[in-house]
């Protein structure tokens, strides 16, 4: 993915707003912000804005090592999404369309960011659902999708941000018993702690390992970047006829891949929705094609 | 004022931003924020947050000399702002308590900042004056600065954003006529560009120039910081008994000065919010009183 300048102040405000979450220590805050700054006024020597974005990440976690800011943040958003559970596969047995409803409900877990800002609550979580479930998707693509899902015997399912894994569980266990496909279908963690994203710790906490085989990207950056990713992941991700990618981030780590993949996500900001020729609008939750020529 | 670090984010935010409104040349943007990033990487060397800033708008300044890229915008806003002059007047005619109408109305054309993003029509506009007429001020603070008002004879008024200038003209024109202070009122724009900010261009434009005596601050700095402002600015600004100060910017400039001074904005971000100590919130009109010791 080129260089694009508006995302610079953006990941700097993610780097801050990180290394304040650690300490209180205005000495420290300011060398670590100091540190960000200068790699990122360096991005004119970088290749991709997602090594940029590792590299200010970097800083932040050399400064404090083993730290991860977001970690009980994970586990209470992760914690009230799995007590609706049982309500969620209600909701999908209920409706006139099955697939669709797991599928926005999939996509509605990308919809509620806590990095956003959102402050999370049962309430907040049902009225974000019940919203992303009236919103209108692709026809052709949620009937390619389901197409591809049927065919594939490799899936890959790349996850992305913690809370958002139970939704990801669900169309996952939909897929299995509908489509037949338990033992075919790879969940993708990330390697380590990266922002709210999902580690292994959050797979095993809503129980994803019952449902898929569960892999890391072997990276702690917000994003499956191919050339970061372990041998593991690399084989995974050659391996598979079908892949499902999550969020903004691995978006921009995959739009530019050969690959069949279906990105789902929900726009949350311009650049994503520039890359994306403007065909959305910022915060719409979409679902995206992509075919291997 | 201290060096938050939140505030460096934003300030690369408004500088690519500019940059971007200049010209659409990749390798030309990206040499421009290079320079920008560096500086705002040398943070540490600065004593103020105001003089970072002013560095980095230098640079963009520097590469673009004599454009000012919201001029259109500026005069648009004046112009929107200045069709429904005699109806804002009306309004303040026709309530039980005109000063308070028209303060509010004063305090509203800070709220509709175009720099937030906010898509400008008449109909917005209304609504946004509609919602700032029924949010309460703080009683206490409006007597005291109503009391300022009648007993002061060197009134200076230091303004902010275009179209919100047409307000502190109508607000200016009721101090006026009702305390009788024709020829006692100083009103302060930028010394050239600076954001969306007023310049003598706008004074003119919406005729502050009949309200009141109108100087310049000496600086294209989006914020009336003193050891930067011009020999006639800090004349002006000693010799006032009442200052007015409208919006963020001058806020950040001026808080820690021992002066009888009236704040009156909109909370921006949670920066400013922290600075008040947490009385108000994001997105609250506030007036904030501070009297000289």
């Amino acid at each position: 993915m080129k260089i694009y300048h508006e995302c610079l102040p953006c990941h700097l405000r993610t780097a801050v707003n990180s290394v304040m979450t650690m300490t209180e220590d205005e000495s420290i805050i300011s060398e670590v912000v100091e540190k960000c700054m200068q790699t990122a006024s360096r991005f004119r020597s970088y290749d991709s804005l997602l090594e940029i974005y590792y590299d200010i990440q970097k800083v932040v976690k050399d400064a404090f090592p083993g730290m991860d800011p977001f970690s009980e943040l994970k586990q209470n958003f992760n914690k009230l999404c799995m007590d609706s559970f049982d309500e969620y596969i209600k909701k999908i047995n209920d409706s006139s369309d099955r697939f669709e409803t797991a599928l926005k409900l999939c996509l509605a877990g990308n919809s509620i960011d806590v990095m956003q800002g959102i402050k999370m609550n049962h309430d907040v979580l049902i009225k974000a659902i019940e919203n992303a479930l009236k919103q209108p998707l692709n026809k052709k693509v949620m009937e390619k999708l389901k197409s591809a899902l049927q065919k594939s015997s490799n899936i890959l399912f790349i996850g992305d941000n913690a809370g958002e894994i139970v939704f990801d569980r669900i169309f996952i266990d939909y897929i299995n018993s509908e489509f037949n496909k338990a033992g075919h279908i790879t969940y993708a963690v990330r390697g380590s702690a990266a922002l709210n994203d999902v580690t292994i710790k959050d797979a095993l906490m809503v129980g994803m390992d019952k449902s898929a085989k569960v892999i890391t990207t072997g990276i702690d950056m917000p994003a499956a970047y191919l050339p970061y990713c372990s041998k593991e992941f690399n084989e995974a991700y050659d391996a598979a006829d079908c892949i499902i990618s999550k969020g903004q981030g691995n978006l921009e780590a995959l739009l530019e891949e050969n690959k069949n993949i279906f990105f789902l996500l929900k726009i949350k900001c311009n650049v994503i929705a520039k890359i994306l020729d403007h065909k959305y609008k910022v915060d719409e939750v979409v679902i995206e094609a992509k075919t291997a020529s």
